[in-house]
């Protein structure tokens, strides 16, 4: 176990993780003021920037310090791949206790390490400091050919509602973990979703690529909170069809349905196409799912098919901080 | 005092604050997954990204919430302005308790608006969550000419060493604000400085456009922690002349020094010029005065003359959180 004295060690340290990815696409890295970028010819900058706190986002009891590292890059570069864009560097803010320097931030940096190669992704630079919790903070910047960004805006009404993957599949893996103990199994599909979560950038990149999507957004929050917020940069409605969700397993139809309706955490992509042009989408992009689960509608009520096939308000029960108790 | 009952609305918030601001240089700001961003044709980006936080960085107790606002943004800018560029947007991830919420949340906002407007530096989007301090992530964006940037790295034996402004004077201000009880005097200079620092941009801008700087960086942990970064990042030494700093007034001459030396929070520029070329340099930057304090010199030893006139080496004794009691 290392010794950090003080900020500039760890600052190395941390450097010292990333030593075979630097310097490739970055102008400067770590190790000036700030660290400089240029996009490709003919693309823009695309930026994201995303809490990620002990306490509130993970618990350093449970989680393991590998997936920390790997979610916190992970969920903020869904925002790129939400926009259709491709990350390229990450800015990593974080500030530990002094009992999490050694082993939980080798694990850390381990984890943040595997995503940023996965991603293509360098460390570019960031910020260290002291603090009772361990406290993350990651920036990222992607890029994006100029004109090619999907919006949350672009929504129609009669345009159709598409999800990527399992919707609650995360959700349910976050419960096994808590009936767990916090014992981890990789073998376990959804364990796996909640604790090393894959950003859709290929499917969000070919989404812009082929202009098939009218509007996008990534689901972090849970469809119930996230989708009107898709409808309400659009200026729509939607109507959700609850027998369309694609459900996790292994448990009750109902149980299942409302961890879709309203788990978070899954980082699939939520996407409207246009009727014209939905015969142009596979069923499968690459092994990976797409599912109609409704379709936007005129006027601003988000709604929902109800046991007794009329339309309901969709109740938002996601995740947000701000709704939990004090 | 507004109810916030859930972050929509607390982001709602935010922008409502900086609504002028928004659209004029940002393709597109807060509201959808991730912000756009292209600097001015034959630029390239500078990125940068800072921690504020309750408790190691302000006291919420103490610091006035407008000073918090203003600060977080100014000492990140201070970053940009360390390598010649200049700020154009930010990215705000704030986690806040309950109770900052509504009176400490509008005074924070108000002096982020009042820095933002000062550097003409746009909110381009961010996180919030809940937490029980008040945690601050701040990222900026600046551009810079492609080729103008100025680093830590260019530094050469024999190169003078510079500073703007007066040191020590920030620090001055922290004391001043603990022996007042925390009233804020906003007519005392160092004070002033220590709530409100500039970051010297303009003088940042024409050094990088004049290349009369041959390395610069930005003190924000004391000159003795400061310098040997820059010597590090050039591989060089320096020889730190006590008797040219420009030290705050108000005190016996050999505290004003140590101020000098070790005081934290100045954001200051520190730079290098080659002898051939320091004649370019004015006394004054716009009113800023330059100050020659030391020389670059072979080796790695960061050194200061000392009583008997002789050099003896320069301890580090500037803030670093790692270095706290725990």
């Amino acid at each position: 176990m290392t010794d950090f004295h003080d900020e500039d060690a760890l600052v190395k340290e941390v450097a010292r993780h990333f030593l075979s990815s630097r310097g490739r696409k970055l102008r400067l890295g770590i190790g000036d003021d700030a660290a400089l970028w240029k996009p490709k010819s003919g693309f823009v900058t695309i930026l994201t920037s995303d809490w990620f706190l002990e306490g509130s986002h993970f618990l350093r009891q449970r989680h393991p310090p590998d997936s920390v590292g790997w979610k916190c890059l992970a969920r903020a570069a869904s925002d790129i791949a939400a926009m259709g864009g491709t990350p390229r560097c990450f800015l990593l803010n974080i500030a530990l206790p002094a009992a999490a320097i050694g082993k939980w931030l080798n694990g850390f940096l381990g984890g943040l390490r595997r995503a940023a190669k996965s991603l293509d992704c360098v460390l570019a630079g960031g910020d260290t400091t002291r603090s009772e919790r361990v406290l993350i903070s990651v920036t990222v910047l992607g890029e994006i050919r100029e004109g090619q960004e999907i919006l949350r805006s672009g929504a129609r009404p009669g345009d159709l509602l598409y999800v990527s993957g399992t919707l609650g599949e995360a959700e349910c893996g976050l419960r096994l973990l808590r009936k767990n103990g916090g014992r981890v199994n990789l073998k376990n599909i959804a364990m796996r979703k909640h604790l090393y979560p894959e950003p859709r950038v290929e499917l969000g990149r070919w989404l812009a690529e082929t202009n098939l999507a009218t509007a996008m957004m990534d689901l972090s929050d849970g469809l119930s909170t996230d989708l009107p917020r898709l409808c309400a940069g659009s200026k729509v409605g939607a109507l959700v069809d609850p027998e369309r969700l694609p459900t996790p397993h292994g448990m009750d139809r109902e149980s299942a349905r409302q961890l879709a309706l309203h788990g978070g955490d899954d980082y699939e992509l939520l996407f409207c196409v246009s009727p014209a042009r939905a015969s142009l989408l596979p069923a499968k992009f690459r092994k990976l799912r797409l599912t109609r689960i409704g379709e936007i509608a005129a006027g601003r009520g988000v709604r929902i098919i109800g046991k007794n096939g009329k339309p309901e308000p969709l109740r938002a029960a996601g995740w947000d901080p701000f709704r939990q108790e004090d």
